[in-house]
């Protein structure tokens, strides 16, 4: 961020509690309830490490799974997806021309994907196939805090972002967490992102301690989840997945923030049992099956304008 | 099916549950012994989500696993492989050249194997793969019966046969389950196979509900299993590997139907204990491990001729 | 091993229980120590069978994982990992060129590397792979028996070992098992390896009933494990994966005696608790986690000398 878009900072809105009674909740459950009856695909592009945990995650939260690597492969497969999830985590010599190829299809069609920036900043590889997504952008986002810093650095958005797009961190505080530090890339990616989409929607979630999910006009913060996810692969990438199978069946802020809330409250239902990170990922798979929509819609969730 | 197909239909045999001391029950219970006493292995060129729980499943039933995707490698671990299966779920630009070369090389030294046609008729390079393989066809099929049926297509096998082998269903009776619907599909694919092999035999598996499974002259269908099984990724893949490492022991028809029923008795065990989909995953392995060749024989079993 | 150098064999030195209180237990237990305290990155090109084990097996010993295949993303990520993890159990085309890219790279920079010759001696891809690596080689092989042979064949050390190079069989002993065949190849392997080290450091794991260890000098064997480790898949990739990850903090001798006295201890301690391989893997990864330094430290360790 330039010393310009410091001296520019307004004060962010108070962060309050989300009530009981707020309509995000509803939409939240609703999503949830959705995948349940109706087993919607989302089909993905991802890495070789986590592919097995990102379709059982897919399967346990309800929904269905469709793995592709070929662009043919994956534009067919569209046709019938709700939505698609891409990860660069694992990248082989032919995936810049596919992905190039899939992210421009989908562009066309309209087709809702989410995008994992998984390692953004390593290899010139992955940097050429990350910033090619720039002007065909993703519906949703979801990395961790440096990989979201890093993409948003990437496309270049902070030095072409007005004032207003530049000033989202509460004046004279400093990032609580790591997941802090990306709210400013992360509100600038979800305001180019949405106005990439003909309905004007988009969302990007920052995994973290505290999970942070913003649709570039509100910010939602989620506590809670076990520190054992940090110990098992594929964590982060299978709620990238999960956030795939909500986005089939709702819009991109609904799909990110139903999908956080229920790997945190099936992270601490599986942290409870677990006895180390092989027991907590067999129980997390379980608790992705058995928590309920209610327990999902009543998480504990924060709210911050940042418009 | 084409009318004329219709018309021209035969009643079926009515189905019969085959007695306990059916010779069937012993070749199955041999087999599976076999397995246990000799480990040996099946090779496979699998797709990238389940190949781990398909060798886990090959070693949890008694066999050795080996994985591989270069033409060279698979068709040199050919001569120390009892049976290779052949799974298109994710494909790489290589895999045409690669599967027709080997589909060739099998061929030419009678190596038997299984074939899985994931997604069969998604994508044009998949077709352009299983299309590829109509003249030097694989030993035993197992598929769902949307994939059976989408492969028959391909092979133009309705439009062949003659009318004898159109007429698999039972004359008044719609498909109980979409299993049935791939009844005919089926016994095509099982007589073309069969036609290509020096000994004459061949199996088509469809899972399903009830499973079926057919040799082109008797209709074998299985019921149990677990409907969990539709809730983790690789069911069918792995039961497709075990398929094969029973192939490396027996006679395609045994293979076959010792392996799906081999997965339905430890569906039902798994099923028991599971409290979600990931214990269920954990609980299946080790029922795969733990049942008996008693078991698996013992097990009900309906069949109908439709020589 | 020719006639030739039987004849020239020497008396190997007594095996000998090594002492309460030797100094190779207290590395040990530091390097156990170090990698819970500092979570090490050790980076992984390997199958994909078995990845996803890799990394969870890292991670619940207390490293980090991260996994890639292109030479580029390899290379960028050895600047920030502590060493590397390369297993050519499945290969793809453009992998001969990858990795004598990514070996040569290591050569250069000193960075460490355990290299997992999965299925040396099958097909002419692998072996081309394994043979180029004689001259830019790895820090630790850890690898079974008929691996560990085929690839000291492969970099024609027999031929060119001096006399004492050839002789570290003890006299008149027949191979009590599979892993004392490859003790000469072992050795042979580890004294090149050294040669080729600014540092003159290296070892040779020989994974089996009793594991055993070399640096060329001094060999270690190291009794117990569970025999359920040959029941899964990816038993030996992981611990070549966890050897990394204490490669990454200590000597190669060190890293390789930790990661397979680790895998003994868990190994015991998840068998004495599983239902089946299923279960077992569960509670492998389990006790990877729970095992204490001690634990590792304070396992049976026979040593004796070849120097």
């Amino acid at each position: 961020m330039s010393e310009l878009s410091h001296i520019a900072s307004h004060v962010q809105s108070v962060a309050s509690a989300v009530a009981a009674d707020d309509p995000i909740r509803e939409s939240i459950a609703q999503a949830v309830r959705d995948v349940k009856a109706t087993t919607p695909l989302a089909a993905s592009f991802t890495n070789f490490v986590t592919i097995n945990l990102v379709a059982n995650a897919q399967l346990a939260s309800g929904g269905t799974a469709a793995m592709s690597f070929l662009a043919d492969d994956v534009i067919a497969t569209s046709a019938i997806s709700g939505a698609d999830y891409v990860n660069v985590g694992t990248l082989l010599p032919f995936y810049r021309e596919a992905l190039d190829r899939i992210a421009h299809a989908f562009h066309e069609s309209g087709h809702k994907w989410v995008l994992d920036p998984v390692a953004a900043g390593i290899g010139t590889e992955r940097t050429a196939i990350l910033t090619a997504f720039r002007d065909v952008p993703p519906t949703v986002i979801r990395g961790n805090a440096s990989e979201i810093i890093a993409l948003d650095a990437m496309w270049g958005l902070a030095d072409a972002a007005d004032d207003d797009a530049a000033v989202t961190r509460p004046a004279g505080v400093e990032s609580v967490d790591e997941v802090d530090s990306a709210l400013d890339a992360a509100v600038r990616l979800a305001r180019h992102m949405a106005s990439h989409r003909a309905d004007g929607t988009a969302a990007v979630a920052v995994s973290g301690a505290v999970d942070l999910v913003t649709d570039g006009r509100d910010v939602y913060r989620l506590p809670g989840g076990s520190a054992l996810m940090t110990k098992i692969t594929g964590a982060g990438c299978s709620l990238g997945g999960v956030t795939a199978t909500y986005l089939a069946v709702a819009d991109p802020m609904t799909a990110a923030l139903a999908a956080s809330l229920l790997y945190n409250r099936a992270g601490e239902a599986a942290e409870a049992r677990a006895e180390g990170p092989g027991s907590f990922q067999t129980h997390l798979l379980d608790a992705l099956w058995t928590t309920t929509p209610e327990q999902v819609a009543g998480s504990p969730i924060d709210r911050t304008s940042v418009r």
